[in-house]
């Protein structure tokens, strides 16, 4: 089992960071990382194709394919170089999970990665005013810096552990030595949470320093922050309601 | 993990195309394809066996096994060198899948193949009347003679993509800088569908510039032209009867 | 992927002929070939460890342990020199099965096997009064033989192919150019059927032109026609009756 | 597939025993493991990941993350070195399990490994007063010792071989020629057994003659006594109640 990497360029990177967003519950990580990789004009340098993906091609407004597959993608938010992990897939099986994050850690050691940031949604089930960021890292005078810009720490929290690609690239960025934080949005995960992600922005924001123009993503927010109240008031109305009609 | 290939013979095939026929909805690809292969008098010339294949054999008339398997066969279409890929199976895992997509391709770039065509049925879920043949490529440049031939491009179409040998080939040909198109004929998916198996045929015949008998064809198109028409009629008198029944 | 294979001894063999016995439909592959192998007092020479196998241990009657394995035996039936493939499990995915068959062909590469036979059970459904032994070759001039000693060859017949070990051995042998074939007792499949077993041993005594005591199997398929005639009965008294519960 | 093992130390260890103290039936295994080994403060030296656990990172009080392994420590029972194998996690897919056993019996082989023992649970489903141990052994010499410290030994016992970690372990050491026991208590299998756990723990200090304090885990056997008690008297008032809900 080995992923097929395919390079566009080999961009110089110094120092570089790295944030995977892939899809996840409530796309809370997805929606972060992609506003984060638009807001620089973060470019593709390569293409991850993997058994561990689904087996099909997708379609794009021309009719031109390619392959299910995760890609890498380089900006500088702030004065940090930065690899985006972007795509529209995770691995559809534990092994291709694991092969294809292993494959992913791979090149990042190759390009010298120095920081770990996986992006995800902590889902609660229930509907969130006000969205907390949760934390996990890989060391825990990691916690500090994280702490002072709004990052919650709570023991043993999620519980059931972290899954998928936001859990085992900071698991495997601990193996190899990298410093390596998870940033989870709390979130209904109910439907795509762009309030929730939007709470992850603004923490990214402060650990790289940056001011990025959010309007779009408050935009989208605030409609989330609208189907909350909808959801609340028809609550009130029926406590026995049931919500997952809803997404 | 490794296909078994066993080449009958090594044909020498010059700047061959590729046409993908395996079993799929409505196996409208696999009848396009085995009858251009048939209609051009085509040779087996290999064999692929693959632990992603059922692990069965199959039994002939004479009681004569063969294990599951993919095959490759050649033939003349019009001035044309062309590979076939066909068989009764395709891979039964989507590891499998994978992995005989990209054992296929390996052989396909040794023998130096120019276009890889994969073809295969559009599940509309309802009874077509006149089946649309829907185009999908690798690169946009390929559209504009595939449109004069017939084949339709609708943006993003199929959402869901391409899965299967039809899309993980012209995924891997892309990937490889090969030109490569999928051609899926409309079908409900009720039945085998000869009808939009025809119209898959009357592009390639005009994309190979060649004239091949019909006939046949077209009377079982007919058969499914009856078929639509008696379901249309029992439709008309109850709306509500439930079709799946047919096929 | 590789099986483990621990040899006890490796014994010299001339011109062997190989017998698949592990478990299927009605056990009767299984059946057939433990007699055979007991009736010549076969020694086991070799075990076979593979991940296609359930990952146990099982336990003898003095609570000793061995994990669940294939094995190889060596006997001498008639003049000819045999090798038999025994077990309790045959591998419990296809990917499984297709690496153990093909780790068992090595072996038999190695000894030079002269040919295949394996065993198995023909699944009717229903109670059979007079089971015969279907047949399935790897080429048709081996059918002559076969069809003397009382083997049925039935067109395309099981239409749904030979799977597991009986099915992949002899697909090998024939990738391999080894004659191979498949003696398929018919059974209902509710019960172990040595009634079939007996039917299978009978022509591999012709086929190796040996007579063996076959009193104590011959037993056991007179249990066989009592049950039968006990469900024909009930049958009769009652047509609605459902008879999978026997077994 | 392969695991990756990190080793934090290389400790010298003189002929070493092992221990495998993995989850599994009534936690028995683990619970009893994990308790000689706090016992004699033993020290954690290796880390093993494998594709075979479960894709994810678990957090710890300080929402310090680990990716999920299996783990190699070291302690001196008696006057034995021991090796144990501690964890929260078997392998998840049967493949996974066996290639996790074996890359762990690499590396035990490594170390000269001189006796393997497992540890787990036989589940009865019913409650049990006074927990036997029941035996499993590599060769029959084995099982003498074994008895005059308190070990049962039933023919054929467990009917259904020894699952997961504990089976696949004594299987492979069969394999490569080291002396293998597998120690399991009875236990109903509704909730953790300290009980049954405890039952080991004296079982393993009369094997390595050494006196634990064991006061801790007959506390929480008491309670377990207590619960038994319960449940039985439950069970006089009314024979048909689903006890299931325990646990």
């Amino acid at each position: 089992m080995a992923s097929i990497i395919r390079y566009d360029s080999k961009p110089a990177l110094k120092d570089p960071f790295f944030i995977e967003a892939l899809p996840g519950i409530g796309n809370v990580g997805k929606v972060a990382g992609d506003f984060i990789a638009d807001s620089v004009k973060a470019v593709k340098f390569a293409s991850i194709y993997s058994e561990g993906l689904p087996p099909q091609v997708n379609l794009d407004e021309d009719s031109v394919i390619d392959m299910a597959r995760n890609e890498l993608w380089y900006g500088k938010v702030g004065d940090r170089d930065v690899i985006f992990l972007r795509g529209e897939f995770q691995g559809s099986t534990p092994e291709g999970q694991y092969y294809l994050a292993q494959d992913v850690m791979k090149e990042l050691l190759k390009m010298d990665v120095r920081k770990i940031i996986t992006l995800g949604g902590y889902g609660t089930g229930a509907m969130v005013d006000e969205p907390r960021v949760l934390g996990a890292v890989s060391d825990k005078r990691l916690k500090e810096d994280l702490s002072e810009y709004g990052v919650v720490f709570s023991p043993n929290d999620p519980q059931a552990g972290i899954i998928g690609a936001a859990g085992l690239l900071i698991g495997f960025g601990k193996i190899y030595g990298i410093d390596s934080v998870c940033l989870m949005g709390e979130t209904s995960g109910f439907f795509v949470d762009h309030k929730s992600a939007k709470a992850i922005v603004d923490i990214l924001m402060k650990m790289f320093d940056v001011k990025l123009d959010t309007k779009d993503l408050e935009e989208k927010a605030g409609q989330i922050d609208e189907l909350t109240a909808k959801v609340k008031e028809a609550e009130d109305q029926d406590t026995h309601e049931d919500l997952s009609y809803i997404g």
